[in-house]
């Protein structure tokens, strides 16, 4: 099987997020990187992709250079991962889609509902795919409670708890110089209107969505800004009502010491509860009601094919977030693949997050923020 | 050092709470139950006080009975344990207090506002002493977390998640005839208007005024009934802002499958975090900000006096749910013997949650039900 | 149900498990403490005696003065506790014994073989019941795995792992002079020829014995010293063979920094595991091979009569170390009672700890310290 | 950096490790596989290569005729690895080293002392470089482990304990023709006298030597072969004593229901311990003695230098097994760069496990089984 060609916008030196797709892309074999746009200065992109090994020709200064002589070239990329800051994955997603290339997009869709609707139209224009990198649905045991909840194992849902702290805002790391990470995640011109809410607030919603196959209706939402100075959330109570009559919490917190990425879910309905924590992925707590819990390891007793299907290694042995993220890469090519022979899209994307998951996840900060404005004012999605 | 006579008002055969509290007050040998009204039929309060082994004549049909008869006896009890449905707490409390005789009061204080009000009363009009069972502040290690809070080791609190799942009331057991505990707490007029929230989310809001030394200003709930008929809430969904600018979220449900008693406390400053949970109550984990967690146990390494001060055995030996119980219990005692050797009352009751804490947990029902009520809607507290 | 009269020996002042003896006597309101000969001074078994509110002319000098008093009241004690160190248990129970008074000891049995037999002797000369404390058999947790595996849940044994890791001995704590416990438990002449392995891998030996029903038939040591000066193990490594097959490993350790009293069992088969650690008491793990692990909680989801039967709280409770130690003296007093009815002591005695126990604990020390000097030669027990 | 050329020995179709080995190879992005002898059928090497997009004209019939046409080559292969079963190692590893080409080769080092001693001889005769895939020293936490009794945090070591029980050989499926993997491992002439111990053994023995620095210097050793008609060991229990004084246990099982890959380790010391566990890889427990335990994360509070150093991911998303494997494929690019560029051989292996490590661990399951040969007795290494 020949690898798919790839190229990259963004994912220059000091970036986390760019090293972690292009290890993504590689655990599997599926993609070479072939071309970058790596950064905003072509000096510093040209430096990133010899680093990298590329040739030198096929490092650009901009994304819509690369759109341009890529879509011109035999050989050009066939799929670009797109790993900037927020408010650029808009424009550079329509280059790339616009030009019949696929895109692979980190979270969330965009900066604010103006480039999302931008997003939107032009996946809805292109034959391209759109695969927005959700991550943590790519954990076997997610795949596993998905499947789970799917066949009726807790019933009908009645509580969602969801939770995602971190700790690495507690102090004003954004005022150090030291921390571009902090500087551009505490922006709201390159955030958008979010700050932990979307930073990894989304991330909490589209898990708990993923796996309940429900959607919020409503929410009631407490945003605070506990670091000094700082104008978006850093800490965020969600109040939510789902389609059905389910009720849930979600929390997200920068500023919670001791939880690195503490992302949890709790499922519990008429017959039975589940659990699974992103920091132990490799389990997944299952509750009859009545009965003793079970703990169910990937790959391991009581695990099933939704979960096998997407581990690489045996029973007992951690997969963790690489692979979790390699199974999004892993899929996107199938995926690809399937569209170059004709297949159709929708069908070819089947669990891959896309553009429906990022307009959902701009409509959950944009409900967040718009309630904690009216004091936690229940806000339809 | 002589035992304290002590009365019993409820606890008749099949009631749970009321051989928990006599337990506790026998760990520690200062009291010595002597008398009794177990049950609403005499026949059935003779028949509970004979299985444990009391005196006939100090069985009585009733708490008003036993008031005035025992405080009539030179040897009469000196306090009373009431271990009976929320709705005559009240009624009890007073008949023993304005006898003088000190009160043990199983929380929450009262049923109604109006019930609450008049314990309120009998307690200001009395010398008595009146200790609301709060339980779980009576384990090493929460002692232990509110010391380290007091001391500063967190910093400046921003954000308090508490929460107590259940599962007993998955199914509707309140039908099935065989659940008397379950018929009581399902019914406002033996519960008042909480249900969840009166039973377990007012332990939750207490332990976490308890260890955090804040008190909620406002909150917003969002109450549901899940099981099929149930008129009280079964689940409680709570936002709190706390004074001093601290915000939290109360979570209190008796659905949730695979929990049993989960309640748990965790409490984020500008300098750490401490997390506590009742299922594995010889630890606390506290992180300073920045530095490796750190696992606190009871008796070990890292603990302090105000743990140490609670613990019968040593460290690596779980104490439990009945120790904490005791351990008020013994505390009780010592603030009896002070009262009684002329001692102040206020200073006697110390860290022994009275009606002051009463009263704050008929205000969190009181204010979760109107919030509820209102969709939600911010209320003061 | 009239309380059972019970004296003591031993559990003055700074002694430990003296005051748990006592707790664990109180909890189900079994017994009352009548008399005793707390110390080896007259004057300190007094003021032990004072100080719990003992009648002055029931505290006694020495056990034999109390043996001999008590033996000729209409009111004398019907049992007595023995909580002295080692090298004073035979005596003290051969007093009792002799004089048809029911004997709960302290384990080990004795200090050496000679005074293991004086014991097996006095009982066999007796009517009285002979008890002994092995206290983690008490758990409901326990008493559900040994259920399990009597009912063939894991299938025939082929591995069982025990462990009794402390680290309250790594600094040379018995020189101190603060410490009476370490001297005492350090001295040959109190304690006997095992150090760590007297002291806790009988804890461990016994446990493994009681839930798996199987006997050790050798078992090969290595006993060490690691604190300087000190000339009893204070680490042993056992290997062991079992009756039918099984084999086994034991580990006892008094230096393991971070632990507390981390006793832990293991038992493997041939369909399934187990797994029970005392600091989390209130949960068995059971994996049935092939399948998910299951958490079975004490009175909780999946746990039967046998836990059930010893269980004093609701699910999600913790029940500790004090309830499991209560529960052999409520089977105590049950026992007694059944024998001063005329039952048979063997059926009265039923899961209690007796002197078969005690003769094979000596049997197990005895074997780990010949062993141990062969260089870990495999020694029949 | 261009990438190193890879060619593999065995890992075609049904092979486990294998495929693991050529995921640890992309990871980093440092090799590339562009040869192989990928089976004992010429037919079947060709297809797995065809699988791999591999050039047909390098998919070899034998590793014989890889080597011969890959030294040959202007573009030949710069590195080989060895996943083949035991007993096929030596002569591989024999082929290539005579050629200068490096070795990269999956423990234990072979079936035989012959065969080890075979490679022993062309590691020396040759300048290239031989590395073992003792894939669990490649943890974060672990080389934070090592780091940590270097510098002293446990003070000199008394107590070493160390496991790895599994549980996929509980039934007999080596003779269901369906598990070639359980075929090979229970067949002395493939695997060599080792079963658990040398499959699982000896990555517990090279754990605690590469955390400790110890080494054993006579050990005591229980084989047993519990499954039906199995003539490997399927769990072993190990004594250990160490150069220095420490004294140890090993334990490895294949027979152990509920444990998938339990690989665990925990010292002892005079001033503390430490404990880490493969299946939550990301996490170390430190006791500094009389202090509170202490949970270390890697890339979090108070993780270090050693630790940081092979972290691909920022705190709390979890690394595990295929990152610690790629770990030594890195260090192995590395090392080969640098001893291409002249560097020192031994200098440029430095962590890397290699032939000395793969000479110790026959050595340990050569002791194992002549002890256990001779009833447990001690057996010097």
């Amino acid at each position: 099987m020949t690898r798919i060609r790839l190229g990259m916008v963004g994912g220059g030196k000091d970036a986390f997020i760019g090293g972690v797709h292009r290890i993504a892309s590689r655990i599997d074999g599926r993609f070479d990187l072939v071309a970058g746009a790596f950064s905003s200065t072509p000096e510093r992109s040209a430096e990133s992709g010899a680093a990298l090994g590329l040739d030198p020709a096929r490092c650009y200064p901009s994304f819509a250079a690369m759109a341009e002589a890529e879509a011109a070239r035999e050989d050009g990329i066939e799929a670009v991962s797109i790993v900037t800051p927020n408010h650029l994955h808009a424009e550079a997603a329509k280059a790339f889609l616009d030009r019949g290339i696929h895109v692979i997009c980190d979270k969330p869709l965009a900066a604010t509902p103006e480039q999302a609707e931008t997003v939107r139209a032009a996946v809805a224009a292109s034959d391209a795919l759109f695969i927005l990198t959700h991550n943590y649905t790519g954990y076997p045991m997610v795949r596993q409670a998905r499947a789970m909840v799917a066949e009726g194992a807790v019933g009908r849902i009645r509580v969602v708890q969801v939770e995602y702290p971190q700790d690495w805002m507690t102090d004003p790391v954004e005022t150090t110089g030291e921390n571009k990470q902090a500087e551009w995640r505490t922006d709201p011109a390159r955030s958008g209107a979010g700050g932990s809410v979307g930073d990894i607030g989304t991330h909490a919603y589209n898990l708990a969505c993923f796996v309940t196959g429900l959607a919020a209706e409503s929410l009631a939402a407490d945003l605070q800004s506990f670091g000094p100075g700082r104008s978006l959330d850093d800490n965020a109570h969600v109040l939510l009502r789902f389609a059905g009559g389910a009720r849930g919490m979600l929390w997200s917190s920068q500023v919670a010491p001791g939880n690195e990425n503490a992302l949890r879910l709790r499922v519990y309905g008429e017959k039975g509860g589940l659990e699974w924590a992103q920091e132990a992925p490799n389990a997944l707590w299952f509750t009859p009601h009545g009965e003793a819990s079970r703990l169910i390891r990937r790959g391991g007793g009581g695990a099933q094919e939704a979960a096998n299907a997407v581990s690489r290694i045996p029973a007992g042995h951690p997969e963790g977030y690489l692979e979790a993220f390699a199974t999004l890469y892993a899929e996107a090519a199938d995926a690809i693949r399937a569209v170059q022979a004709g297949g159709d899209r929708d069908t070819a994307q089947a669990l891959l997050p896309g553009i429906g998951d990022g307009m959902a996840g701009m409509s959950f900060i944009a409900a967040c923020v718009a309630s904690s404005r009216a004091d936690a004012a229940w806000t339809r999605l």
